[in-house]
């Protein structure tokens, strides 16, 4: 008797088979296995993978920050209020505040599905403190993570308009959640191309001619971006800034601001887009924007705690409830990570009794973060072939590597792209997993890597050298 | 100067605009109205609103299990693991158990976009344990609540076969986050009615009805059953579970049982989709199944932290790798979720220092379940006009209701259905808070609402008798 599969490759959703998601792709999957391997005591020339795929401080070995995690444990189990434990006052607070939130006082209780009231008035204080601009508790969202709320705003987008299919404008490289989301959604992703010769700015000339290109077939709705860079660690000038919202006001344009490495700056001030539209004035500050913020990267790097939040300006208010009604479905994100986002929004203030720890830990890990995008910036730069712009902030370096033609050929023949092949090679001969220039994005003919940079010391020491010493030989092997 | 929006209720996602979730919808925003005129102070015929709108335990006051938020507190604190806390073992050891799992022993580490490895096992020896078929750990996907994972099951099925649209079969009454997540998706919902004059029977014939009438104009692909129902409270028996699956062989309709109230259950036994199927043999224990359960619901009844799974059964390989794919966009559902369904699937055994505590607790839980289901049903059968049928499990009562002829007139000039006027007339005289049917679904022209039957006894009591009270009057208004 014969059973057909109800579903097959050819009658599954389509959209769905173009999704690409490298940070966790076949490299991760081989980098596992590899892992495996050493386990089970298969011979290699190293002791252990490195894993740098993926922007996640607390796998590289970072710290948790000690006031967050006491207050998680304090509003998961609340006797421990009252207990003996020696735990500081305002954690103690902390925790009752939120937990007189919670419907009974109980974080297992749905929060409302734009999250908590007393986390929405902390997000739009720390926003408000940020920018200098009043910001609304009721156009913040809380989300499983900012990857979640960005979902859903570009599905806002899905719809053919005046006979064109949507797009939506992504920088080139950029974080694989916005091809892989767009990609599901069935929305056109319209490239645009950083400026790798002047480090990796973001030219308006670029923006009007992908804008151009892609408005004679389709309906360019909005403007995607990703301030710190992932992966290319640029930060945005001021002026910068006021000609791309120029440049989306005049044509239309919903920005989608994604500034989740806004706390990870090595130097260079960071300005939100919020923040400048509304110093532009009229008719800029008026405009319709979100903007995204995780407590997944900054201090807290609390990635597994799914945790973030858009604030959304100026959205026409049937769009607005409409968006509401849409969240609403998926009843609420964790409530733990409502708890996280209000510690990171309102960390412990001077004089208070948590205060000097968590200076102390955040002081820590922004020396690290110097360092490590100081050292990066120069060991890349110092290996013959490689080239590297200066790492401003986020958390990784996207070096340009030169890959000689025999081994460009070596990999076609084995149906991989070169930075595939050379990062297959990479992790296969030293375990250090980086992830391929593809996965991101890259200007045909040249080649990159990812690779996060927050790894301690001697790790880091070690993946540097690794891949220097792999180079080296590589194009030895391929000359 | 002129600024159009970018996003207007003309030009966004059209499918948005057909969202429906009444669970969060109308009745409930004025309900929160009222509580805020209540703190005002604001005079009301009563004191306080009551909230039956949700299937959410802990803001009904039921304590969360101790177990469970000792674990919570462990992991995310893990000092407190050698503190001189009084903590049992068993707690300490599943902690420790849980951090090895995570990343550098922290859940603020990414985890497999999957779930973690130990809880995925855990998860598939409850199955194997439940249903004495083997569970594969790869088969199992953690989500940020069922809903999660149920949106992306049914994100599968978006796609135009054969030039006809997809549709999905729904039961009716349903839980909305069906309707909803098939509105966003642009999807059909085919209706299918339980039978309330039998006990909310799912009539095969009727299946077959609603196929048939759907069929002509689209491609049916999938059935939902969701057993123990909700709003319907029913358990499906053995027999008409076979029946079922039997009807879905033969039309090549892949089924997604949303078994989520499976340890909500007063008295009947709980028969699988999966155990049945594999207990007929083949052809049909090959057949592909999607079965959610989640951490929300059952003893734990941990809606706030965002934690349930599917088990996806006999996909085709290249099916199940894009279902990798898409998931790993989103990166990974809470590890905090996690943790609390690995002590939902493994709870403290006997003997263990945890299992007496647990016992009790779990031992209560059930007993108020089985009270207020008894309470609710003689209760909604003594009013005069109502009529309601045995509740087996879930935690809903969903009683018809006679609504005389003046009042439904009355409701049409308010542009209200009767049932909503019902509603929201018993909430402004009362307080209470509960679901109009058209949030569920029903026969046309029957009228019902939903409620939660686990409050505190004195707060049941209560809504107990001003619903009555409430209903007389309204038939003395409305002779
Ligand atoms: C640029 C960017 N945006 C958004 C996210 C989403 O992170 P999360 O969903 O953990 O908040 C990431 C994560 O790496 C990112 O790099
Ligand atoms: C039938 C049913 N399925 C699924 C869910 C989803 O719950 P959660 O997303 O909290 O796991 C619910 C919640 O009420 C439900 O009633």
């Amino acid at each position: 008797m014969k059973l057909e599969k109800c579903l097959t490759e050819e009658n599954i959703n389509q959209n769905l088979l173009n999704i690409q998601y490298a940070v966790r792709g076949p490299i991760l999957q081989r980098a596992l296995q590899i892992e495996r391997e050493l386990v089970k005591g298969v011979p290699k020339r190293f002791e252990r993978v490195v894993r740098a795929n993926c922007g996640d401080c607390h796998a590289l070995g970072q710290k948790p920050i000690t006031f967050i995690r006491q207050v998680l444990a304090l509003v998961s189990f609340p006797e421990l209020i009252s207990s003996r434990l020696d735990i500081p006052q305002d954690v103690k607070d902390r925790a009752k505040e939120l937990l007189d939130d919670c419907t009974k006082g109980s974080v297992g209780s749905y929060s409302p599905s734009n999250g908590l009231n007393l986390v929405r008035s902390r997000v739009a204080q720390y926003i408000t403190n940020r920018d200098g601009v009043p910001s609304n508790p009721d156009d913040i969202y809380l989300g499983s993570g900012a990857s979640d709320v960005i979902k859903s705003v570009l599905t806002l987008f899905v719809e053919d308009v005046g006979g064109k299919p949507p797009a939506v404008m992504v920088p080139i490289p950029q974080y694989p959640l916005f091809s892989g989301t767009l990609s599901e959604l069935g929305v056109r992703q319209v490239d645009y191309y950083l400026d790798e010769e002047h480090d990796w700015a973001l030219q308006i000339s670029e923006l009007e001619r992908s804008w151009r290109e892609a408005s004679i077939e389709s309906n360019v709705r909005a403007l995607v971006v990703i301030n710190p860079g992932n992966p290319t660690g640029q930060v945005l000038t001021r002026d910068n800034i006021e000609q791309i919202i120029k440049f989306a006001y005049e044509r239309n344009l919903f920005i989608l601001a994604d500034e989740v490495y806004q706390e990870n700056i090595v130097s260079k001030p960071f300005h939100s887009f919020k923040k400048v539209m509304f110093e532009m004035g009229a008719p800029y500050s008026r405009m319709e924007l979100a903007s995204f913020l995780t407590a997944s990267k900054g201090w807290a790097a609390e990635c597994g705690l799914r945790s973030g939040y858009v604030e959304l300006l100026h959205l026409q208010p049937s769009v607005q409830k409409t968006f509401n009604t849409m969240r609403s479905v998926m009843q609420c994100p964790s409530v733990l990570g409502q708890c996280i986002l209000d510690c990171v929004m309102k960390p412990p203030s001077p004089g208070k009794p948590s205060h000097n720890q968590f200076i102390n830990e955040i002081r820590d890990i922004h020396q690290v973060l110097k360092e490590r995008t100081a050292t990066a910036y120069k060991t890349f730069n110092s290996i013959p072939g490689y080239f590297c712009n200066p790492i401003d902030g986020s958390m990784f370096a996207y070096p340009r590597i030169e890959i000689p033609v025999e081994a460009q050929l070596e990999a076609k023949k084995l149906n991989m792209s070169p930075d595939e092949f050379y990062c297959l090679r990479l992790l296969e001969e030293t375990g250090v997993c980086v992830i391929p220039g593809t996965g991101f994005g890259q200007l045909p003919g040249s080649f990159h890597f990812r690779t996060t940079i927050l790894h301690p010391k001697d790790e880091f020491q070690y993946m540097m050298d690794s891949i220097r010493r792999f180079h080296l030989n590589f194009m030895q092997l391929y000359p």
